[in-house]
């Protein structure tokens, strides 16, 4: 968490930090250091045990008090306009970063984050080098990223909203399922064949009313295809009966958080096979929250899922590893979860490399699933925040037939 | 446009080109040169005067051949699995750099594009340096934002086709508006007081079946407080009758091109003050359109549509800096348009600044507006690709009541 960031800083012997961008959206690390939306971006500024200080436009001055940099400065406070008036562009740009760096007495080891165009980025750092600034390059995971892994209660009180909203649109869209009508294998709203348009239709009114963004497609698969973990469902794809419906939905609050949720329907019965199926990845699920403790080891959870699954008959994701080809295709396929918070992908990763462990605020997908091109797939999938005791942030049942 | 892009690297002494990231969504630079989405990213390698190499995953290979790149090969076929077992993570990736560039023939004053985590991406820059190449940082535009900024009809058609959409949204939403009941000043839908949140439930809908996403929130503005070019409106705001409403609507398709539009409507009959308003605007959005020809300076059209504005005693953006400050809040307050194409907001900007000339096939917006805090703001936005003729990509009305 934020409060983090100097113990992180000294950990790597890192003085200075600056963090900058030409807006917060696309741009998580500038989004958690300024904590609010800058349309326009700006630059953060902070040495190892001082206070922040975030500098951008006149304009923007009111929306970066909104963050949680309490020193907010202006260009201008720093002559930009001047300096941009005398040299071009990035020249102008680098005298203007050294004025900066020397009033705020950045300096030491020093390192430039954000997600930014790497070569333009470059040449500044080239020049703020020759100008005697020492900045280090990091490797991964860098401070930030460390630092983001676990969430504060302020953080935690946002996930929780875009939890509520996005279980909010779930619910919804079940209750809009519920009004289609069975006929054999077939389903149909307002006696037309329902197709993924019309549902998606619903879930995109649900989520504009609810103050969501999907920046990527919900997936919303029925049937076979569904097998395929990343298809997403056609709007001219048929909602039959009696096949899975994988409805995977990630949106976010406007540059913010994230929300993660998977549930497996099925309209009318289920085929027997994907009845067992179900009751696997239900088993697994349920198990794997039950084991998100603080101190966890991710790969742990990753392979007791494994082990249960393969208990049950089902090829699993480390299988393919020890040359199992089946597993490319059929049974647990992917990784048990993922971290998620400002982006929808993030540490910690639960899969099967890797030695971390689960720390106290990280907040984790868990998000087993049977799929097999013969029925189609199933995922379930809910958000744990990690604590005493751990949180699930995605209140919605798990039954499977609507 | 891309088949520029050899002779722009020549131009700057440039002899290869590497572009790389962990996905295209959010990496407008990899997206252009991959041509397809790239959920993993992957690695673009280029010498001048040589046709291109993409290395991806092995589960990406298929993706990737929907792009433009001939050469697909996967981080396999450089024997990622053996360096990555040897080697802690960054290191490794810098040999498996190392042996692609190696292989590739990359060399000579090389350019690493992409939006990536700028310390991560310094940390890889340095190990190349070390290893002996010469990697070198560019000023701005750099060679894939100058080349992105025209297009080619492979691009002009994906920019029609996402035009065609968004202005359906617009109509149906329209359609919407108008089975609205007028009573007095108010507005009602179904007997109930017309939101905006109702509204956006519609757009929401419609984007949705569209195959349209909106990152930003829409505007969807009533009332006074459209004065805010950046107000969006409040799901609680009411939606009246005698007020403009700005409507601005900015989707793209996934991973893909953009659209933006915006027209002012009012329900019922506008105060005459707006209507002067709207006269003004569409005067200057209609002259400025029909100056959207190639070798036209960006600077010269942003002026004009001011010296037109100022000709109804209207205050300018351009008055600002010579210090009316009026025209910080009330007048034409913006600049007249920027470009659009992977990225909402891309050269060429059409603003105060600048010299540039508009090339052909360069995409942008033409967006006057007028604000006035007593009565709210008017603004009528279209999309111009600069050809002879140039083509407006927006066939919607500008007929303000509805």
């Amino acid at each position: 968490m934020i409060s983090d960031l100097d113990k992180e800083m000294e950990k790597r012997d890192v003085q200075s930090l600056i963090v900058f961008g030409d807006q917060t959206l696309g741009n998580p690390d500038l989004a958690y250091v300024v904590g609010a939306p800058l349309p326009r971006g700006g630059i953060y500024l902070k040495r190892q045990g001082n206070k922040p200080t975030l500098v951008v436009s006149n304009i923007d001055v009111g929306s970066a008090k909104a963050g949680r940099v309490k020193s907010i400065k202006t260009y201008s406070d720093y002559g930009q306009e001047k300096i941009y008036s005398r040299y071009p562009r990035d020249d102008a740009r680098a005298k203007f970063y050294m004025k900066m760096i020397k009033e705020e007495g950045i300096g030491g080891h020093t390192v430039i984050g954000g997600k930014n165009d790497s070569s333009n980025t470059l040449q500044l750092v080239d020049s703020l080098r020759k100008g005697g600034l020492n900045v280090v390059g990091e490797k991964s995971p860098t401070i930030i990223e460390s630092v983001r892994e676990t969430k504060d209660r302020f953080e935690i009180e946002r996930l929780r909203r875009v939890g509520k909203r996005t279980c909010q649109v779930v619910k919804e869209t079940t209750r809009f399922l519920r009004r289609a009508t069975i006929r054999g294998s077939k389903a149909y709203y307002k006696s037309k064949p329902l197709k993924v348009g019309d549902v998606r239709r619903v879930i995109g009114g649900l989520l504009n009313e609810n103050d969501l963004v999907a920046m990527e497609d919900t997936i919303f698969a029925p049937g076979r295809r569904s097998a395929d973990p990343h298809y997403r469902g056609e709007n001219e794809d048929l909602v039959r009966a009696g096949v899975p419906i994988v409805f995977d939905i990630f949106p976010s609050e406007p540059e913010g958080y994230w929300h993660d949720t998977t549930r497996t329907y099925v309209l009318g019965s289920p085929h027997r096979k994907v009845r067992e199926m179900y009751d696997a990845v239900y088993e697994v699920q349920m198990n794997a929250v039950d084991m998100v403790k603080e101190n966890a080891p991710c790969r742990e959870l990753m392979l007791t899922a494994c082990k249960l699954f393969e208990s049950h008959g089902y090829p699993t994701a480390r299988q393919l590893i020890k040359g199992n080809k089946e597993a490319r295709v059929r049974g647990f396929i992917h990784s048990l979860g993922h971290g998620v918070g400002l982006t929808i992908g993030e540490r910690p990763y639960l899969g099967l490399y890797g030695a971390e462990r689960l720390r106290e605020g990280a907040v984790v997908t868990i998000e087993p699933g049977l799929y097999d091109p013969k029925y189609g797939g199933v995922r379930i999938e809910d958000i744990m925040v990690v604590g005493s005791p751990s949180e699930n942030l995605t209140s919605l049942d798990k039954d499977m037939e609507l």
